[in-house]
């Protein structure tokens, strides 16, 4: 190598040097570098943002990670880790000059052990195949993210996934023991203990949920729960969406915490019925789902104080599914919303932010009220618990402007989310998509300290560089260009 | 300030800056020198380390912290936050060139909301008073370490404490929402929020447990829990410790998670006898004691298989407190059990250790043997639950010899734990008792992580400097030390 030739095309060379490391770390088969072979990795759930990232390899084992790792920190170059690719905020976009590195080839259920209540096993698992392997002793893992069926649980560990359950068992993070992790520099360390606590500072907690830029998860030790004895659900309608919303917090102050709490209004209610044929009351302004699990006593116990909680709080109805059939259609409905607003809207988009319960019934109030003001009709159907909101906005993109609207529309309702003590994500991470809402949600300070924590991992910022994190640069032009829009501070909150 | 007048004495110069500056920033009362008034923040729970600090500030807001830490950085001084001083590990104790800065002015209960579930408190709170303001609501907060009615919750953040009941209702780390949290420069962090998760790195979790090396907490925002309707306790005699421990996990794999799970064994058991007269049965070589809490109907039921597993497991005995008072005096007994074996030897060393259940009969039976070999008498009274294990080493530090041989054999315990799977402190956390043990935890990849994560928080090493985390060149000499002792690997293992 001359300088002369290096001056001429460093990119290519830097390429070259790339590929020609990983065919020597791995079979010719692991390393894709065909545009059509990419393709199926340019993005994520979240498809409006797409992009071919340089290489993508599939390694299979431990070894061969940390030696790719190796490589990329010697030659300096980006990695983005890509589990089932069923993450909804764009945050396994590949870097266009780096490796995409898919954790698809680690899917061994390594061990299940019914006595220490714990399976192992290799981050390409099936979130669901887990509870099926678990079965067999009557036991599962209790976080069900809705796409359970494909995302794996190194991606769940890696956007720290919840699901319809998480109000009463938990998150990733409250459900996972160990980890092994293979750092930037190809180190594998191994984090958390089979117990409950590890000593040292919890890396276990700092490596859930934030979304692969601290190193790659190779390996995950779950806690398994034992199978409920029953499950029942109750459904209530309302006459009025905020009498919905009181009714979720008398819930939580009247002791009870039911493994789901589910609301859905009309619009959400209506389509769902179209679509599942659920058995839903049409007429009502919204209905709660509260499903209610544990032992056969215990169950008909809580179903009890729900109903009366629910009357009090001034349910129109409430019906406890007659049978398992019931409450499996109640669900399906419930589960169904998503693609039956699809059928009613050429387009919808769908929003994911966190509110503290008590702020229901004002929060939802609002968005109503924005709905008309905007023209464009929004669904609500979310995890009323954890006050975890999912306002679905429906528009025409081929409507000049109404893009735009509802991208406002959807600014608004997270920056409300943030004033009332919230957060801009309840479940789908921050990623590309919400990087810039970032900047409401914290302050310099604690930004400052989200770089210094990174830093500590990967200071050269090549792991899924770009993500979920922005640059205090970048918040601050955006914060000026929030005051010139007038949405900081916000005027509608006087109006409560 | 000359150069030379520098030269002469730079020590006392700069301790002369520090109180002035500090006495600029705080009335005069609140800042304490003379050695008299240090003596009280000597030590904490765990006496045999000793030493004053330079100078102790009871500050009394959140900004007086700020402008503390400001300047202690400006200073380059460092500080030793301090709860309580009820913890076990030598966390609290403060350097000799230091500032010990206590949290105990701060204690308000800014808020409690039932509705929300939550309590918002400053760290200087006594962990009991924050149920007992909760009560009023029905409510209470979970984590109850044996010295509720002193600790505060500022120090079972910083240590992550768990309790009786952490089995079922999670350490502090499970239990907590969102930390206002001073960093080593005077900036002020509000991290958490008060939803279910945060985006951006967990440094919530990270917070916890960093026994006071990452940043000063300020303020505790709780979860709080519906009190239970009923709470019931099984008392279960074996003939065996063994069979005790098999039955533990049984419990678990049966899908049972009582609120507590504790086991004594018989010299245990005997001393808390004739201590506390709770009425357990003397002759037993081991007892376990299962609460189960919960609704009426379902604790009736789960009392039932409790006690059909604790039957199946080879319970000689198996008895249902008959009342509230009964129930009180099984607890009253276990309580009693550390100052109950203070009665019986003239010293004892309490280890702290955590092994996966499954181990359990193992462990204990390697103790046992241990026990018989050093001619020391052990008394184990534990949370056998979570696996977390208070082995009391019965000696007399008159004897020569006996305590380096107690040493030793405690050592070989925590080792032990390590090597089937657990962890080297269960619930008094690392402190300066158990840094060397750090050591035999992590590898070097794990402590240089470990350290990379303080510098991104204090990268000059003036908060609580000493503690948790040993250095690489330290374990690199007790490493040398253990191959030398031949301990490491360990060959009873293959015994079992």
């Amino acid at each position: 190598m001359t300088a002369e030739k290096t001056a001429i095309n460093p990119h290519a060379h830097a390429q070259e040097a790339l590929l020609k490391g990983l065919l020597s770390l791995l079979p010719a088969s692991l390393v894709l570098t065909d545009p059509e072979d990419l393709r199926p990795f340019e993005c994520d759930g979240l498809s409006v943002y797409r992009r071919l990232p340089l290489v993508v390899v599939l390694p299979e084992t431990i070894a061969q990670v940390q030696a790719i790792m190796s490589l990329c920190h010697k030659l300096q170059v980006p990695v983005v880790a890509r589990g089932a690719g069923t993450g909804l905020s764009g945050g396994a976009l590949p870097s266009s000059d780096g490796v995409l590195l898919s954790l698809a080839k680690f899917k061994k259920i390594l061990n299940v052990d019914p006595h220490n209540a714990q399976a192992t096993v290799q981050p390409g698992v099936r979130n669901l195949a887990i509870s099926e392997a678990a079965a067999v002793h009557g036991m599962y893992y209790a976080p069900d993210p809705s796409s359970q069926i494909a995302c794996t649980i190194g991606g769940n560990v890696a956007e720290n996934s919840g699901g319809v359950h998480c109000l009463k068992y938990g998150l990733t993070v409250h459900n996972i023991l160990m980890l092994k992790v293979v750092t930037m520099e190809g180190e594998l360390l191994t984090i958390g203990a089979e117990t409950l606590d590890a000593p040292g500072y919890d890396l276990l907690a700092l490596m859930t949920g934030s979304e692969g830029m601290l190193g790659i998860i190779v390996e995950v030790t779950v806690k398994l729960l034992a199978r409920p004895e029953r499950a029942q659900v109750v459904l209530a309608a309302f006459d009025d969406v905020v009498k919905a919303g009181e009714a979720v917090g008398a819930i939580i102050a009247a002791g009870i915490i039911p493994a789901g709490l589910e609301m859905m209004d009309k619009l959400a209610i209506q389509a769902a019925e179209d679509f599942a044929h659920a058995g839903y009351p049409r007429d009502a302004e919204a209905i709660l789902l509260c499903e209610l699990d544990g032992t056969n006593a215990e169950v008909s116990e809580y179903i009890m104080a729900v109903r009366k909680v629910l009357t009090q709080s001034g349910a129109t109805e409430v019906r406890t599914a007659v049978d398992e059939a019931e409450r499996q259609l109640f669900w399906k409905g419930r589960k169904s919303a998503f693609p039956a607003v699809g059928r009613i809207s050429p387009d919808y988009y769908c929003m994911d932010g966190t509110i503290p319960r008590r702020h229901l019934p004002r929060v939802l109030r609002q968005i109503s009220q924005w709905s008309a003001e905007y023209g464009l009709p929004v669904a609500n159907v979310f995890h009323a618990g954890d006050g975890n909101l999912h306002p679905l906005i429906l528009f025409d993109a081929n409507k000049p402007g109404e893009l735009a609207s509802t991208e406002e529309f959807g600014r608004r309702i997270l920056q409300l989310c943030v004033e009332v003590g919230g957060t801009i994500t309840g479940e789908h991470g921050v990623g590309m998509e919400k990087i810039d809402q970032m900047c409401i949600q914290f302050q310099s300070g604690e930004l400052s300290q989200f770089h210094a924590v990174k830093a500590a991992f990967d200071p050269a910022g090549l792991l899924n560089p770009g993500k979920a994190v922005p640059t205090l640069h970048r918040c601050a032009e955006l914060g000026a260009m929030h005051v010139h829009h007038g949405q900081l501070p916000h005027p509608e909150l006087d109006r409560f």
